[in-house]
């Protein structure tokens, strides 16, 4: 460790950032009647007997004295969902509340709804802390939902994934450098080989080749699509099969060519929508498997993903 | 909220529970010279000037004597890697640092290595919290690392992984339920073809087509591999144009037929190493765009998104 005489704010923050924090909104209600609150992660649980919770206030906060002269206050622990709420409340000034929907404890507490979890507290005691002033409150009601948790790291918003116990680890490879699960490639390729592997009976249903299926539902982005916009929306996922299996779709009547671009017929839109319904089914299966909150963080992560591949060509569809 | 007149402590943890945190492990040395130290997530900053932290430690903690009679203190931020150690402390009784290689600070506090952030404190005040104590620490120095942090949720190990400001929405879809950005198999799909587009020119410049690198691909996880295990090791990935990729990777002298199964020649293995390295640096380029968190995650969430659309069969290589 650095032997530093002089701490540098900046990079004090910066490391203090490393550790991770959910998100809490705290209000109370100041003693003019009007609601107060503000966004915190310096919240942390103490005791459980007594049950006790603590979090910090700058000095210089305009609402300090309103929560020093609260006997009463409420904890807010967001969900994933809620960095719109977050961010209201971490600005300061403005009414915060305005248009909200609260609801009031019997102590008059505002409530914010929509929350991971909630704790009515009281204050137990107030103690100095440097620039800041420690709360520490008595829980006394609390609720909780079954929700994504808002997450802050290294002063950004973050996803939480839940991990397995045992992580998967990738497979004893033959060769130093194999295509290994740890290659992203091949996690990328095989998931979504095997994922299309349960879709594909209903394609061969509709007598459909997997590249029938593509150009089918790039033509259900738009009511009319150019050969050139079916190959951009579906950029990469169409190569040469493309052209053969357009004129197969013409040729079944699920596609027809307009002067501007093809379109979808009325019973290739039927079709088209029938198997995407039965995808979605599948999907559905899969993600319930995983679970909603990191279903939500792998669909954003593989739309990321999208865009460090495409860096080069942010366009399409 | 619920009236609670008694609080149920099991349901109080798990609404705590609710709250993410980092995790750290704080150590000291007891007066006795002995090193201690417990994993701890009731971590979090108080103030900025002057730097002081805060953590809370049980009274029924066997190293509570040891913290309370320390003057110094270190607090070690863990990274995503390190669950492991984090477990470890997180036991109580047995030596926690058999094993490890410690650093000393010149204050004697035992410093583990690896870690996202460390802050080396000195005792500034102790408050009684309830059945837990409140210490209070200036910081004296600290050091950090670019790492992904490890994350407490929910009663288990997690990952964070940073949220876009403006996270991709679905982007307006014409039919309702069609094949959008939302949609799994759609982000996999193209995610796949994507990548692979990247990767394809170095396929051809070995004349090789996308199938005839898979099964080459095969080919380096094992010394000998038959047909079906070929198949199934690339399973979902492979289709019939397995065979014919055999036969030209046979013809073309990169593969052999021997009575047990397929292996690659020494001129087949330096093909697929080299394909394999320029696939690795392309996967390395978009990865550093992705940022070494999410990468982490992603391929976490792949290979469970893997296992959930294998539910049904959970064979493969």
């Amino acid at each position: 460790m650095s032997t530093t005489t002089t701490i540098d704010p900046g990079e004090l923050r910066k490391a203090l950032g490393s550790f991770a924090t959910g998100v809490t909104i705290i209000t109370a209600r100041g003693e003019d009647g009007a609601p107060a609150g503000l966004t915190v992660n310096s919240f942390n649980s103490v005791s459980l007997n007594p049950p006790l919770v603590l979090w910090s206030l700058a000095n210089s906060a305009t609402c300090l004295p309103a929560f020093k002269a609260a006997k009463y206050w409420a904890v807010h622990v967001l969900a994933s969902d809620q960095d719109e709420l977050s961010r209201r409340f971490a600005r300061s000034g403005g009414d915060k509340f305005a248009g909200l929907e609260i609801e009031t404890s019997a102590s008059e507490v505002p409530l914010l709804k929509g929350c991971m979890a909630r704790f009515l507290c009281r204050t137990a005691s107030q103690h100095q802390g440097g620039d800041h002033v420690i709360f520490i409150g008595e829980v006394l009601e609390f609720d909780r939902t079954e929700s994504a948790p808002l997450v802050f790291h290294r002063g950004r918003y973050a996803h939480a994934t839940t991990r397995d116990p045992a992580e998967p680890k990738p497979r004893a490879a033959h060769l130093a450098g194999s295509f290994s699960e740890d290659f992203v490639g091949y996690l990328l390729g095989r998931s979504h080989f095997r994922f299309f592997a349960q879709i594909r009976p209903f394609l061969e249903a509709e007598g459909l080749s997997d590249m029938e299926f593509y150009v089918l539902s790039a033509l259900t982005l738009k009511p009319l699509l150019s050969g050139d916009q079916i190959t951009e929306g579906m950029a990469g996922v169409l190569d040469e099969r493309r052209h053969a299996a357009l004129d197969t779709l013409v040729a079944r009547g699920l596609a027809r060519l307009q002067p501007d671009g093809y379109e979808l017929t009325p019973r290739g839109r039927e079709a088209a929508l029938n198997l995407i319904a039965a995808a979605k089914g599948i999907e559905s299966q899969v993600l319930e498997r995983l679970g909603p909150s990191d279903s939500t963080v792998l669909k954003s992560l593989l739309n990321r993903l999208l865009t460090a591949i495409d860096n080069h060509n942010p366009d399409a569809l």
